[in-house]
């Protein structure tokens, strides 16, 4: 009898997680009651925000030993019971890592993607695609001739933002780590220049491709993913009225300390706005940015990465991998086909 | 003959001012040639932003030693060759630490309150008046039911944007250092409440006037006058959407260091907006603000506080007071009747 395979959290990592934080559990397989359906996972989605729910200190609660991990997943309905849902649709829901789950009304989303793959729904097509949508064109304010500096640009979030404010007529500079995320960035997205991080410093960096506007900096948008060192020097560079976009803080991740941030003094001079990003206040604006997002996907002018690992076994592993900063796009797990 | 009397700057300090850093020296009176006019000061001005200047690390420059000390003040015109002024007209304008000087068209203002005292140009219907404003209105977006903290609460800025915010339909919480000024702010300027930072720690006194509403905390719009451990508490207890105005950094002005900031986690999680406040980019809104706030005080709505002292001599002295939390009101150098 086929069973459902789940991976739970082993125990409690302390500083980056490795692949013996995790273990696989077999159990029955769900079973689906009134309205309700039964579906089989193909895509699960990886994300930093998880290491926050592993150490408690996410918004979404926490992921204790024992648990099943959590996350959003595209999946494909094997059997329903809920109108208007029959078995081969596409669903996308948090479902968590896990090979099959039961859904009810009101929790997945059905997916309709005319010639765009699925798993787009746990990218550019999901909730990083409106985070950087919405995060740019609602908090960032960008306006043509903008100055955008973006990290982790060669993620999902920070690509996104860099090409759309790209399409918006600004000037956009990425941060990445290492050649391959520094040609594809440059090559592949398009954005104007990128600082490789591993390869020069960041100060260094921005002086050469944000110059200074004195007494001022040359940022005018800074869409920061990763905080500490790198939102300090983007801050210390902020233009006259510079908006700050604070979406990710992927270096202290995996610290349970909670560092400073930048002095308050950079903000009193740039006369700037610093706003937090949390994708769950922008629900209203998905269709808007779905809709665009795969429209410039199917011209041409946006571009995507997926960084897919087969196997749901792997899980764990990719997700260490993801939390040391080695993968290279959406971090995404094939489940199934 | 008569002489104009000005103070220097005698030596830069290192932590907080004295009077030994400043010296007077006299000097002939200087002489209004055509298109200016001759002021003799009447009221001088005296702000926590000066001690950036004497640092060097002021917007506006540095002042040096030998330098006269900056400032505005309010004059009385002694003898005209400009047209529209003529002898006897009271003006404001940054004329500096001295008893008299000469002004030229387009760096004054010319006063005409009806029956309100002159030396209110330079606090509640001065730049300060204007920075409570438009930092408040424009930067802090009130809303009715808003609850707000404000720091300094017994200065001018900090006592005119509680006032202002408690006429716009806000809950007002001050934060001040002792009895006196705890009782002014809550008596007389008629705030909801007040945290006495030397009886009470600042937290303690978040808990009892902002409670908190769970996950996150009790405060709406916190409008920031110092800085520091105060700034870092009033975030920690933010509520979902707060707006943060920095607007001074009085805890280190007198400090070479730059202490560094709250963590970026606190804005995300409560998806904040900070901003920075620059008096200097809301000129536009300077006859508003000035037509309302001189309404409120003749309605008896608002109130001011002057912390005068009698003699130019004297500025020294009372600047180093104002740089060690002493003053009570607004600092003005009264030079002349």
């Amino acid at each position: 009898m086929p069973q459902n395979m789940r991976i739970l959290l082993k125990s409690t990592p302390v500083g980056p997680p490795g692949p013996e934080h995790f273990e696989a559990a077999h159990c029955d397989m769900p079973v689906a009651t009134e309205n309700q359906a039964l579906v089989e996972t193909l895509y699960l989605s990886l994300d930093p925000y998880m290491r926050g729910q592993i150490s408690g200190r996410h918004l979404s609660g926490a992921v204790k030993p024992g648990d099943t991990m959590r996350g959003e997943a595209v999946s494909r309905v094997i059997s329903s019971n809920m109108k208007g849902l029959k078995a081969g649709d596409l669903i996308a829901a948090h479902t968590g890592w896990q090979s099959h789950a039961v859904i009810s009304d009101g929790v997945f989303r059905l997916l309709g993607f005319d010639a765009l793959p699925p798993s787009l729904a746990l990218g550019v097509l999901g909730m990083p695609g409106l985070t950087a949508y919405a995060g740019l064109k609602r908090l960032g304010e960008p306006k043509a001739g903008d100055r955008l500096l973006v990290s982790s640009a060669a993620g999902t979030v920070g690509a996104t933002v860099g090409q759309i404010a790209r399409l918006m007529g600004c000037e956009t500079i990425g941060i990445a780590g290492g050649p391959q995320k520094y040609a594809w960035v440059t090559d592949t997205a398009k954005f104007a220049a990128c600082i490789d991080y591993k390869n020069e410093k960041i100060r260094d960096g921005l002086m050469r491709l944000c110059p200074p506007r004195p007494p001022l900096g040359g940022v005018d948008i800074y869409f920061d993913n990763v905080g500490g060192d790198v939102l300090l020097a983007a801050m210390e560079n902020m233009a006259l009225h510079a908006r700050v976009i604070l979406c990710g803080l992927m270096t202290q991740y995996n610290t349970d300390s909670i560092p400073a941030g930048p002095p308050p003094g950079l903000i009193i001079r740039a006369r700037a706005t610093v706003r937090g990003m949390v994708v769950y206040d922008h629900e209203d604006m998905r269709a808007e940015a779905i809709d665009k997002i795969a429209a410039w996907i199917k011209s041409g002018d946006l571009v995507y990465r997926e960084d897919m690992t087969i196997g749901l076994e792997h899980a764990g592993a990719t997700f260490a991998r993801l939390m040391r900063g080695e993968t290279f796009g959406k971090v995404i797990v094939k489940v199934a086909n």
